[in-house]
């Protein structure tokens, strides 16, 4: 039987790092991605399969928390595994090291649900294919990642600190906001000294509904009390709504929310 | 002795393609850097070599003409190859094809110069290593690249369609706006309606000057007189300047000139 980790190795490119020489988050979020869709592929669960059936996987949630991020030219292995399946989600968790020392950078988590592409409703993941899912279950004894599962994020602050405007490159090929574009965006939030003196330590993002090329993202902003020793924020939460003002609810509705946690 | 050209692979993964279901042009310019970068290190005039003498290279035009954009999940190679060295610039050319049928999508033609990283100074790339990057010279006629050479771009207009500010994401290792952001930028001027009747036939871009995290974009854009059946203009021409009205100069320096050409 095949193992239940898959390892998909990469390696860190010139035009993938931020200007401190180190691989840009967002590049590494879509590293993990391709890493899920190859171990779901290589199983007999992967997009590709699944569309036959018309069902095709969602990101729900995606968590990373790295002691290091990899630098320019290293060499990353990323192990993925299946924590844990639920009925209508399914855990999945990330291991990322440096292939050549075997260092490791940090850990990821992730949950997905299984929809159905004409309904969009949730699908069974325990019934599909009489529960060939279970087969390939790692549990947290069995393979821990020793990073915190996702939090609950609440933004009350509903004054955006930037609005923007999505274009083709934002979208992917369903015509949705791309999962890494976000990341992008809420990183692009930050002025320069801000990755000058500080390091992410993890990312915590929730993907809570669909947005489409031409609508507007605005991002709420709300600072923890505890603070860095230059008195920035430690924890910042974000929430992104989009078309504000323009749909039903004066607000918009909440496309994304997302934890940073600064060091 | 190695061969003059270096092969470089890569698979179209599922965050790289457009809603069309086809790579981002971006990324494709990204993966001809990266075969670039490959092709020179092999053979000793890698940028990582160069910095220990204090050089780097610089890229000054880029052209892409394709019959057709590689899709989602197909096996891609690209060849690349030095056409020619001057004393100031080397051009390099690059072939898109299939891997597993062998057709060939298209071209690409680049030019470089290097540059002295502490004075900012061209350096003459026939003295360098004794003339050594000569050796690898393929001629037009031993190794032909059948699209047209970079023309002149020349824009006239300069009220801007769009202005953009500048943020993280779009800064490289050295703290500039990178080649392949002003590309994604550029094809972000277009709805999607655009994309959905026309394919971007030719793209060429000249690097003309550096811009930094905060500097804002201001995007000029002159249409042909040509048009395509349904009455867009066939080829247009786009000339980003930086910091329009807040420089010496009111129009803001040119950083980067493309051209486009639909069908």
């Amino acid at each position: 039987m095949i193992s239940k980790i898959e390892t998909y190795s990469f390696s860190v490119e010139p035009f993938h790092v931020d200007f401190t020489g180190h691989l840009f988050l967002g590049v590494l979020g879509n590293h993990l991605l391709n890493a899920a869709g190859r171990h779901s592929h290589n199983r007999g669960w992967g997009i590709d399969q699944l569309n036959e059936r018309h069902y095709t996987w969602v990101l729900s949630r995606l968590c990373i928390e790295l002691e290091e991020m990899p630098a320019q030219y290293e060499h990353v292995e990323v192990e993925t595994w299946v924590e844990s399946v639920m009925k209508l989600f399914t855990e999945r968790n990330f291991l990322i090291r440096n292939a050549d020392d075997g260092r490791v950078y940090g850990y990821a988590r992730s949950v997905w649900a299984m929809i159905d592409v004409d309904t969009r409703h949730p699908a069974d993941l325990l019934a599909l294919k009489d529960g060939d899912i279970l087969r390939y279950v790692l549990t947290a004894d069995e393979k821990p990642c020793p990073i915190a599962k996702h939090g609950r994020i609440r933004v009350s602050n509903q004054v955006p600190i930037r609005t923007i405007s999505t274009y083709y490159s934002d979208v992917d090929i369903n015509g949705h906001i791309n999962s890494v574009k976000y990341i992008e965006h809420i990183l692009d939030l930050y002025p320069r000294v801000q990755y000058e003196m500080h390091r992410l330590r993890r990312f915590e993002i929730a993907y809570k509904a669909e947005s489409h090329i031409g609508d507007t993202l605005a991002f709420c902003w709300q600072p923890s009390e505890e603070t860095l020793a230059d008195g920035l924020p430690a924890v910042e939460q974000i929430e992104v709504r989009k078309n504000m003002e323009e749909t039903g609810t004066p607000a918009g509705d909440v496309v994304v929310q997302a934890k940073l946690v600064w060091e």
